[in-house]
Formats: structure tokens, C-alpha cells, sequence
């Protein structure tokens, strides 16, 4: 089964055990639509391949793992498009969660949402426990404190955020916490895998501001200029276009030189390839990683 | 050492662990605000004592799973007092989370709660990953979708909600899970616990919903008469003063009843006769659960 048809059905096992039977209808709607469809899968995809270039021998695990990193990134773009953050209304070219079920039912989508992704691990953990502490540990402290996703959200209440703190936290370690729970998940060891993480979250995180500066609405399929208009630190407002776009091409290069010499090397080095042309915009020239 | 000494360590540990250095300090200090001082922490107190009558063989992980629960009690707590659902000021005699940070970062503490809860269990589930699985999978049910704590908040979005599935999910989820997450912590097969949470549950919600309607804002340190104001489902609104009374002292004699008849059963029925006391309003006759 190729990735993307797995991490498809990972993530409609899970949002399917959320909205069963029993759940409150709005928010079991709101969940899907959190979830359904999706963007590029970037980090279940970078997640997966990992997983299999070290051997994948508990897919369910890796599978998981995957899922629930996605289960996170979808919460935390339902919570940042609130009204108390971006005021969003337009997410991958539709309506945002509260956008269409109200305030209190997309506060609690995200909440049900990492919920879920914890859970999921802790369903697939069953079948090989002594991997769950660590796979969990990871995944947790990429989305918690002082570290993770939350924590990035949090220093832009910050009156001086430290922006490579910022970014770190906010975009890169779910990037690296992809990486090294797909080695997790298939029982290898993290550490070489960490790397790739980081240069992959970073460009990632570049790449994102870039199109902010660069794309119409219409490209992005969400609001344009919110970096600017906000305020808000941005690798643009650091290093200008020009130096923002030199920084991104370095980096998914360093990506490529990350990634471990193992049998799955060359199908990450595609990935990589895949998502370099994908994060290039338009209006830079295209991205060499060869 | 005694039970609340042990929950505070251990709700230390795990918030110490987030608001550590490299955290954004306003979230690292809104945490703090969220959990500390608490109130009669009384989900960790059931869970902790059923840990102690199974025999508690594993100190770390009955403490984890008792810090867990309370920390997603807490995180519910910040998250129904922002603006969009209860929008309240007040909460155990100081202003809530989101009137001090803001609420940003009242969101956010909601979520980075969550988040540590799953990362202690994860943390102590080194020491024993066997029971990590259900231990994780137990606390994730009790607060997710469909019959969690966040499926009970949405019942609130629904226009027609059924009241004691709206109860069992926002109130008596958290209760059964604290109970049975104690077994589980100590090794022990959790069937025979579910009847305590269940009951005990009840009547907290029972309790909490008399409280609202004949306390004072001085008695409880929050605002009163919420319930009435929200025109939100409570019992009594369907039952009236008297009947919810009579129905909160069967369910407490009930919880008694329920407890299986193992070695640290004494302790555990003086909880639930101290919890009858704390929870009976002054203006309701005591209630004997003798």
C-alpha cells in the first residue's frame, strides 16, 4: 500500500473512533472537517518514510505515529485560525472550522484533536508497549512546553521572541518529532534521524513565509500578508526576499545530505525532492537540491 | 507520604517540567496559575486511593495517572472560561487564566495542559509500558470523543441535548476514569472500580449544578447562577431543588456501596463520606451516607 493510502486510512480510523456513534453531531462534523482532506500530508508522509527505511516492522505503529503527528498539525491550525489569533476564515481553499461551526465547537475540535492523536498512539502502542513511552514523550513534547508547537504559538505573546527560538518550536520540532518518531516506531535508533528533521522544519518554515509574502490568495487558498500585517516575525522581515529564498535552497540540500545511508535513502531523497519543488514559489527561481 | 502530598509533587514535576527555562515565560506562568493552588483535587484523591487499595506496586505510575487526570481536569477549566463559553473572571477565589494572560495564552495554557497530561503518563510509562496502553487510552477516552469530557462541553453547541449523556460525558467520564486509571496504574483488573467513578461522578455533577444555583459567589469563588443565566442543561432545572438533593444523597450512599471489598476499602469509603460533606451545599440538609 503506498504511503499517502496509509495515512489516509490511519487518520479515518481515528477521526472514525472520535466521530462515532454517541459523539455530538456538530463536533464530530467539525472534526472531519479539521481533518478531511487534507494538505500535502507533509509530516505523516516524512514521518512514514522514515519508518519504512528502517525496516517498519510494526505498521500499525508507524501508521499511528504518523496519524497522530497529523492529528496535531490539523489542531493547531484549527486553533490558530481563531478569532483570538489569525481570525481566519479561509483554510486549504474552504471555510475555517469556526468559520463554519461557531466559536466554541472549533476550540473544541482542536482540544478533541489532541486528544485523539494521543490516543491513536496509545491504540497502536498495544500491540508493541515498550515503544509507546519514548513514541509519546516524542510526540508530546513536539506540540507542548517548553519546546513544542504551543510553545512557539505562545512567544509571539512575547514582546521580544527570540524568531530561530520561535520558529524552532513552532514549525521545526513537529518536523523533527516526524522524523524521529518514524525511527521510533519501527524500533531504531532516533538520533541519526534527527537532522533530517530539523533542516526539513526550518525550510519549511521559510518556504511558508515566503508564500506569505509572495502567492495570492488564491494560490495559497487561505489570507495572504498576515506576517507583515501582524506584525509577526518572519525569516522575509529578517532576511528580506532574496536572503529568505538563498536560506530555503541551503537548507533542503542540508536535507538531502541528512538523510542516513540506509536501503530507504533514495525514496526520502525523493520526498525531499518532492516538497523542495512543492515549497518553491512561483515567483523565485525553482530550487536545485541535486 | 500522604495522598495530597503526593499529588502536588506530582503535578509539580510535570508543570515543573513545562514552565522550565526556555519556555515563553507568560505561558510557564500561566500554567502555573492553572494548577496551582488547586482546588480539592479530588478526581486525583479518588484516583490515587483506588491505586492504594490495589496494592499501588508502582508509586510513579499511580502518581502520573492521578497528575494526568487533574491536569485535563485543570485544562478544561481554562478552556470553558474563555470568553466564547463561560466568560468568566473568577475561578477558586482569583481571576481565571485568560483575565490575567489574556486569551491567547488561555487557549494555549488549555492546550499545553492537555498535552503534559499524556507526557507524564508517557514519562512514567518507562518504568512499566505494559500498562501504559489502556492507562494512556483510558484517560484519552475520558476526555475525548464521543463520550468525554470535550464531547460533554459540545453537547452545550447541540440544540437538543440528552442530559445524562451531556452529565456522563462532561462530568462522570473524568470520575470513571480516575477510578479505573488507579487500577490500572497498580496492575489491577479495573472492572470492578468503574461503579465507584460512575456514582461518585454523578453526584459531583449533582452537587456542582446545586452549588451554582444556591451558593454565593463569595462561598464558591467563582460567579453563581450560570447555569439558570446559559439556560445550559442541569439537575435542577429537570428535577427541581428537592429532587436533585435527594437524588445527590442516593448516589453518595451508592459510590459506598459500590466499593469492592478489598483491603484499603476503609480508606476509600472515609473519601467518599469526606466528599459527601464537602460536596453537600450548607442550605440542603447534611447528608448521611452512613
Amino acid at each position: 500500500m503506498d504511503a499517502a493510502t496509509r495515512i489516509e486510512q490511519a487518520l479515518e480510523r481515528a477521526v472514525g473512533r472520535a466521530a462515532a456513534p454517541g459523539a455530538p453531531p456538530k463536533l464530530a462534523a467539525a472534526l472531519r472537517h479539521a481533518v478531511f482532506p487534507g494538505g500535502a500530508r507533509v509530516r505523516p508522509q516524512l514521518s512514514l518514510a522514515v519508518a519504512r527505511a528502517c525496516g517498519d516492522d510494526t505498521p500499525a505503529l508507524s501508521d499511528a505515529a504518523a496519524a497522530a503527528i497529523e492529528l496535531l498539525h490539523c489542531a493547531s491550525l484549527v486553533h490558530d485560525d481563531l478569532p483570538c489569533f489569525d481570525d481566519a476564515e479561509l483554510r486549504r481553499g474552504k471555510p475555517t472550522v469556526h468559520a463554519v461551526y461557531g466559536e466554541p465547537l472549533g476550540l473544541l475540535a482542536g482540544d478533541a484533536l489532541i486528544v485523539l492523536a494521543f490516543e491513536s498512539l496509545a491504540q497502536a502502542g498495544a500491540a508493541m508497549p515498550q515503544r509507546l513511552p519514548a513514541l509519546s514523550v516524542t510526540v508530546a513534547r513536539a506540540v507542548g512546553v517548553p519546546g513544542g508547537l504551543v510553545a512557539g504559538q505562545a512567544w509571539e505573546s512575547e514582546p521580544r521572541p527570540d524568531l530561530a527560538r520561535y520558529q524552532r518550536a513552532k514549525t521545526g520540532a513537529l518536523f523533527v518529532a516526524a522524523s524521529v518518531a518514524g525511527a521510533v516506531a519501527a524500533g531504531a535508533d532516533p538520533g541519526p534521524w534527527r537532522g533530517l528533521g530539523e533542516r526539513l522544519g526550518e525550510a519549511y518554515q521559510i518556504a511558508d513565509d515566503l508564500r506569505d509574502a509572495l502567492c495570492t490568495p488564491e494560490e495559497l487558498g487561505k489570507p495572504v500578508g498576515r506576517d507583515a500585517a501582524l506584525g509577526r516575525p518572519s525569516a522575509v522581515a529578517e532576511f528580506g526576499l532574496e536572503g529568505a529564498g538563498a536560506r530555503l535552497q541551503q537548507l533542503l540540500g542540508a536535507a538531502v545530505d541528512a538523510i542516513p545511508a540506509v536501503p530507504g535513502a533514495p525514496e526520502l531523497q525523493q520526498l525531499v525532492l518532492l516538497q523542495a519543488k512543492r515549497l518553491t514559489p512561483k515567483r523565485l527561481a525553482p530550487v536545485s537540491v541535486a
